[in-house]
């Protein structure tokens, strides 16, 4: 008998930084937990492969896998579908293994009312104004644009509420190394931990 | 406005090593709390300084701080009392510094009652073998005290239950890592953030 894995959620606003804090943490050693790919329904960019950046899926496809209870979460962003598939967590986390989701905040809370027991890590900017900076500087959208995403952003910082943590993503590495210590500290949490200890001391 | 402090309680049964760990929890370099000094009407050892080791009191003047509502935690242990005082925790809290307890289960049950959102950690051994081979290390007591000592600390360890956290005592300088994690951890959690970030969206 081993413990099941923890399911560790990272989220937080769009254009925060998740993917690269996520793609960061897959690069670092300490790596001791298996990434869920997502699953959508958006073509692939230049590069990107099935399987391992995303699980790419025909709208039909995806919409039978929701019909059929098989995503933990899943979401609609600008006429796409993005979303997690149950089954290779439950598998992981049945091995023992944790698992690491990076979402969108509404699929963060999708998981929260399945998963209470998971780990959610809300990643936050240092400020609204370098969540500004950081949208202007990606060059992709107008101004229009950038403001509605900044008051869509102060609405899921409300949402922090919702998460255990909250991890500043100042700088990535920083961000890497204080979601490792949150993952190895909810390892000693007790209720994770009792049932190994109760059997110890019969 | 800075953020209140962080009471972090480290405890656990008889002769797992709590002194031991405290201590080399002080020498490290980590080392950003501050030690709260516990009274007892024990006379002190050869070396021990009043204000250092403990703050030496009579049974009087002890009782009467009890009295006084000035103890945050108490005990008594073979005749004498051991406990803590109030006064110094709360001032240190409030000035945003982290005060570090280390204390009988006894005692950190009462702290948990009056400070629900202190960090509760329980300091257990590998398991009871360990702590019996390191009893009769000790070389002070004899088998049924040894044996009593066992038995109380299996009841000891029921009590993890109440605690946050548990961590293993295998090596000293281990666990002084995963309290000091702990600790960082506890830090991002979203109840004790929540209002600076609420700060800083409005």
């Amino acid at each position: 008998m081993h413990e099941r894995g923890m399911l560790i959620v990272l989220s937080g606003p769009s254009g925060v930084g998740k993917g690269t804090v996520r793609q960061a943490m897959l690069q670092d050693d300490f790596r001791d937990f298996q990434y869920s790919v997502s699953m959508t329904t958006r073509k692939p960019r230049p590069g990107e492969k099935d399987g391992i950046d995303y699980y790419f899926r025909t709208k039909e496809q995806f919409e039978q896998e929701i019909a059929d209870g098989q995503m933990l979460e899943y979401a609609k962003y600008v006429d796409n579908y993005y979303g997690t598939p149950l089954k290779y967590v439950n598998q992981t986390l049945d091995a023992g293994r944790d698992v690491l989701l990076e979402i969108e905040v509404k699929g963060a809370m999708q998981v929260r009312a399945k998963c209470p027991d998971g780990v959610f890590i809300f990643l936050t900017p240092p400020d609204l104004v370098a969540l500004k900076h950081r949208l202007v500087g990606r060059g992709t959208d107008d101004i229009a644009t950038i403001n509605k995403r900044i008051q869509q952003a102060a609405q899921e910082i409300k949402m922090m509420e919702n998460y255990d943590y909250a991890v500043v993503n100042d700088e990535v590495p920083l961000a890497v190394k204080r979601i490792e210590r949150i993952i190895e500290s909810e390892h000693l949490r007790v209720p994770r931990v009792i049932d190994k200890y109760r059997n110890m001391v019969n």
